[in-house]
């Protein structure tokens, strides 16, 4: 069973609704927490389920080098590895391979591992292979990714690697012994290049696969440009598969891309923050670390009360976090993915209730 | 009201009892996490009231320079600073001050922040008028402490040091405003020559204190000096007073203590072994990154079922110690701490049930 998107709700081109897998289903606009070595920063799988997180990410480039896929799969996959019986979605590990400017041809990319430095080939077909040892219930195909702005023609070669890449991993993937109960998304690109955009959407959707993901966006670019390459893609995805925009995780990036029809996001943004004392609150962001905060017995933030870190003061949490104690940077994470996740049902709610853009107009308000 | 001690039960000279402040009491033997800088490295208080840890420490020196002792004042003292509302004893900082080797002369110590390099004096004065901004339950008196192997000249020193400064504590400690709640604690020096720790013994119970410490062991001698040190010490101390052994926290050490008549203990060793992934399980010590355990699917400790580390399997933790994801140090934290919390509860049942030797011989089978 793959995966598909049922609408519960629409506001415009909003969609509350929910994504349904042979796992399960869990509810959207969803936002995903980002396990890159097979855990949040600071977190257990307890913690994210406390968090009432739905779906987790792994990250395959560091997975597939430290434990090693094989070993994530003697120990049961990803579920198993880190017990968490809900959804899991990885990457294809194209992002780092690319941020880490790997050599490129057509079979693949080589690049060299952060750890020891060895040299590895990832082609389509061994990453949907290494995914499917992962387990996850969602992949992604690999995909080439540049940062923006870039050249013409460095868009166009990735759309055209990434349409050829992208056939063979479907064929992988559909050929794969290990992924029955898996769900595998094709990946836009095309930078803000709106004929390009056009074309990979297409190109991917002739292959077919069991969601799409929008990549390449929120790199560097405007989010005017974000959101005019965004709005030309989801036009023309099909209403009953799910929709996920990579590596977006700013309240007002998630409000504009689901006011353009996106369902699913992650980010390590809302968990970064919050190991360097950036709070995100009901009244935008805050930075702990200022000096004002040394003597304050309020909560991180005094309209969410009922976050897992509003027990403990800012004069604490502050002070935890300026002599460097990991328990400042453990309940900031709680906090920060508490609120990013309770935001995003905010806004499903605001969705259903016919009051998306007044929740937009407010978040713009705060936000921007 | 000062602290007491009400023996429970007795097995030779190890006692189970109870020490009751004005806080509450809690049940002897007792195992005291250490919260160095407000908080036990990788857990808040939530965590230690589901470890059902019953007394925390709080760090004196760390607290006085950051965030100072003004600032846990304002926020609470070290209860509503941390939110912890069990028992909490604060050491005078004496230890991290010897350590640092600071200028020593009647008056007190004068010595550098590790964190700017500035200088600050720490009289027995300053020291309980600073332990009662702090706040703790119980506070220690401001002593010398060397370490060992030391000449007789410097046991000496140390032992005439800390007995006049014991005096100016106490009288600081009683004129003290901010202290009504709060029991003191002397502490016993004298190395391992048993004429001084008779010595020392007698002088601090001459002064009158709310319950004694054991301080200058543990420090570099043999099991065998430390034992003969410290027997000496408990047989002239009062019965109905609590006995507190610093620095002592591995499971030989701390089950000849209490055949030794002691009550209390506290070290960063369980934390500290964590942190590097060294586990206390019923079989002894593990080393989680050896290689045999990569693809491990049991738990820490097999014959712990009920440990909060539980869940997940030594693959994955030692996984995610070996990069370095600080959700290990957490994990194997609460493991570790768990297990000696645990320890000492079973310590404690075996003394009322007069098992205690059997309990002992088990220990140092599995454990020397």
């Amino acid at each position: 069973m793959r995966a598909s998107f049922a609408l519960e709700g629409s506001d415009g081109s909003a969609r509350a609704g929910r994504v349904t897998t042979a796992r399960g289903s869990f509810p959207t606009p969803c936002f995903m927490p980002v396990g890159t070595r097979g855990a949040v920063r600071h977190l257990a799988s307890d913690d994210l389920l406390k968090l009432d997180a739905h779906v987790v990410l792994g990250n395959t480039y560091h997975l597939m080098l430290r434990p090693g896929a094989d070993t994530v799969e003697a120990l049961g996959g990803l579920h198993g590895f880190t017990q968490w019986d809900r959804h899991m979605l990885t990457d294809s590990g194209g992002y780092q391979i690319f941020s880490l400017e790997p050599k490129v041809d057509d079979e693949g990319a080589t690049f060299k591992s952060v750890y020891d430095g060895s040299t590895h080939k990832l082609t389509p077909e061994s990453a949907a292979h290494i995914q499917g040892q992962l387990g996850a219930d969602i992949q992604m195909v690999l995909d080439v990714c540049p940062g923006l702005p870039a050249p013409e023609s460095v868009l166009r070669n990735a759309v055209d690697t990434s349409a050829a890449w992208a056939a063979r991993a479907r064929t992988a993937f559909l050929d794969g012994v290990t992924v029955e109960r898996q769900s595998q998304f094709g990946i836009v690109q095309g930078g803000t290049d709106i004929d390009l955009r056009i074309e990979s959407t297409n190109r991917t959707l002739d292959i077919g696969f069991d969601g799409y993901a929008v990549g390449g966006l929120s790199v560097g670019e405007s989010q005017g440009e974000m959101v005019d390459a965004l709005g030309v893609v989801t036009d023309l995805l099909p209403a009953d598969q799910p929709r996920y925009f990579m590596g977006l995780g700013d309240p007002v990036g998630i409000v504009e891309a689901v006011a353009n029809g996106v369902d699913m996001f992650d980010c390590v943004l809302p968990t970064r923050l919050a190991r360097h004392g950036t709070l995100l609150t009901s009244a935008g962001r805050t930075n702990l670390t200022r000096a004002e905060f040394q003597r304050s017995e309020e909560p991180l933030d005094p309209g969410s009360p009922q976050s897992p870190a509003a027990a403990w003061s800012k004069g604490y949490l502050r002070h935890l976090l300026m002599v460097k104690e990991p328990t400042a940077a453990r309940v900031l994470t709680l906090h920060n993915l508490w609120w990013l996740l309770r935001f995003v049902d905010e806004l499903r709610q605001a969705i259903l209730d016919g009051k998306f853009e007044a929740f937009r107009g407010h978040v713009n308000d705060v936000w921007s």
